[in-house]
């Protein structure tokens, strides 16, 4: 069985896109309770379609094993009844959100009379990037749908049959509900059909990358449409000085191990230092015994004596790095604005954390680290939409503009102004 | 007299937009009443040190004619003591606004108690790229102050005399204050360092260029930092068939006399086919009677008849060029959705207006029209943050992203998650 890897034959990328503007206008038109039913039936027919969608994912994974793909890939890759049922699940709790579309955000009446009010609405065109894991196509349909907004999705080669299928299923559910076909455009893996995408600023409003480093380099070199990275975390937690040694160690050990392989996972511990020979030994101890490789300065090292004698030595690239295993670096620091210091000169803005007692530390810090979630007393890892409470989100953004912190629905909408006079003029 | 062109001898660009970083830190530290009193002390610097001003004003004057600089912008240049007695007013003005920082703008209580608030923070650096007009400095500056950025300053050449000893009016205000120097750096003219500056991503946090599309092309090519354009505006009235006729001919001449070199003004005048035959006439009167210049589509010919034979024809390029003059292009369109249509295609996404007694009309208009203000009976000229009671902005953006609409002092901030826990883990 062969697919094409590009666009449809006889169709441009152009016309394909301009489609999908055209859909995001009558998306843009649609009631809020329309949109439900639409994603509702979108989860339906994943469901009845899932014989469809496990034998084109079959013959992916059939095709990654023989060219060798990594095993983690192809286990990002695979789906069986389970995983397709929890896409569905994923798509109805999307549909179940408030509706973002049509608040109105601020509204006054000037001294003159004109009405002036800030309404929330679509962006239109979100192209979403991707790489090998299937249920970010429902996921990202789902997300952009439910704001309003037409999708381009693109993702990797590995996951290429799988991702036509899907976008096929998804196609069929919004002709039954009447929505024009290009509110959900899949496209093949033409690097170069990508490249002239990201710089469609006529047609498309937003690009967001779910991928590594190269594909982020890529887009900063190539991409002239806005972009919001899905980004690094190399998150800190810092033990102050007056922090409660326990508490410490469970938000340590929990940011760290629980799921180390995510964003919002601590790849740095900063001690302070007049409690450094009382707290040390406790956390080493723990994050040990969870089987974490530590890399320790100098000062730690002298601090841990003779025990513990095989822990590496951390260099200052280790405390720039976002490991996203169970590898941790730890330093000492000599007060709660040396912490913020260091966080902001080897951070990269995700989330980081203080475990304090101490009022004017906890103050200190939030004010003072510059990231998008700044913690006093709980973990790192809650930086996600769900544990928010803002619903599911398509990552987490640490740029300052647009969205910083979850991109949810609502940050895949813009204002526009509604103004109304009665004659109004200057 | 000579001055230097580029940064200060033996300070490299990037040593000194390190200091502007860190100099934003301490902004961000800062209450709002000293804030507040910093713009005060700018202001009182402005007016004691006048004379300095004038003098190197009046160099770069001299300089621009002897270089036969086109008269209009020798007119921007000019300062005499009432221009800079109202650059100071402008700066206390902003001075007076309500403070953009602190601001808790949502904050909820998880089910788990985990305790959540988005508070407003400063973005950082914010890098102003302009031309020729002096007021744009302490403007640009004093708006980035009040909002707790650092700001960097790039004018152009012919005021390079004016800005430099603005720049150090400022800069001694700013001492006197006791704020760090970096708070407030002026660049000078050199293109290589400009095209340096806007790929500073891990300094500068935002650029805001106000200029002609030159800048915005080099920019466009160039820049990898986020850069809100101060946008251009082709902006539509349409006459709807409900429309009163007397409201419709002020408001089509207000938006386009009123002041028609700015970028709210209107350049197209779109008018139903049904009332044409009526509207036409008196519309077209009170435009020539104004001196516009109207460039009129075949149809609004035949209507017209042998009325006014000496009015150009518009070609399709009409319909898509913002004039900047007291000319205007004029159509007639079918229905309320041919003008949105029309609007969608050939506008810029700044600034429309419907005038309708129809309630259907409006609400379409409001709706199906994609940009950044939607005006009901009133004239687009009132898209200013003045007018929208934001007070000073730094120009109006059709982007999507961050910010929409006037670029106020809110638009100049982001929001930081702070997340207080008591030992929360996942």
């Amino acid at each position: 069985m062969t697919t094409a890897p590009t666009a449809r034959a006889g169709t441009s990328l152009r016309e394909r896109v301009t489609a999908a503007k055209a859909a995001s206008r009558a998306l843009a038109r649609m009631s809020g309770a329309e949109r439900t039913t639409m994603l509702d039936e979108i989860a339906d027919a994943l469901v009845r379609r899932t014989p469809e969608i496990l034998a084109e994912n079959h013959d992916d994974i059939a095709d990654a094993r023989s060219a060798r793909v990594a095993g983690s890939v192809v286990d990002r890759l695979f789906l069986d009844e389970h995983r397709v049922a929890d896409m569905a699940v994923a798509v109805r709790q999307v549909a179940a959100l408030p509706d973002p579309v049509g608040e109105v955000t601020s509204g006054w009446r000037r001294p003159n009379g004109l009405e002036i009010s800030a309404t929330r609405v679509p962006l239109g065109v979100i192209a979403v990037i991707y790489e090998g894991r299937p249920n970010v196509t429902t996921d990202a349909a789902a997300l952009c749908l439910k704001s309003g907004n037409a999708v381009i999705l693109r993702g990797s080669s590995v996951a290429r049959r799988s991702n036509r299928i899907l976008g096929e299923v998804i196609a069929g559910a919004l002709r039954e509900a009447g929505v024009p076909a290009g509110a959900v455009t899949s496209l093949g893996v033409d690097r170069d059909e990508m490249l002239e995408l990201v710089k469609m600023n006529d047609l498309v409003d937003l690009v967001i990358p779910r991928g590594g480093p190269e594909l982020k380099e890529t887009l900063g070199q190539h991409a002239t449409v806005p972009v919001i990275y899905a980004a690094a975390g190399n998150c800190h937690v810092y033990v102050d000085r007056d922090a409660d040694l326990d508490m410490a160690r469970d938000i340590v050990v929990n940011a760290k191990v629980q799921r180390p392989g995510v964003c919002n996972a601590a790849e740095t511990l900063l001690v302070h230092r007049e409690i450094a020979q009382d707290a040390l030994p406790t956390l080493v101890d723990a994050l040990v015994g969870e089987g974490v490789e530590l890399r320790i300065s100098g000062e730690v090292r002298q601090v841990l004596g003779t025990r513990y004698p095989d822990l590496s030595p951390a260099n200052p690239e280790d405390f720039a790095t976002e490991f996203l295993s169970l590898t941790l670096a730890v330093g000492i620091v000599g007060s709660v604005d040396e912490a913020i210091a260091h966080i902001n000169e080897y951070g990269t803005g995700h989330s980081e954390a203080i475990v304090t007692r101490s009022l004017g530390s906890a103050r200190a810090f939030q004010e003072g680290v510059d990231s998008a979630c700044v913690y006093v007393n709980a973990s790192t890892r809650f930086t996600d939409g769900g544990e928010f409470g803002m619903g599911a989100e398509i990552g987490i953004s640490t740029q300052k503009l647009h969205a910083r912190g979850p991109v949810g629905l609502e940050q895949l909408t813009t204002v526009k102004y509604l103004i109304t006079g009665d004659g109004h003029v200057r």
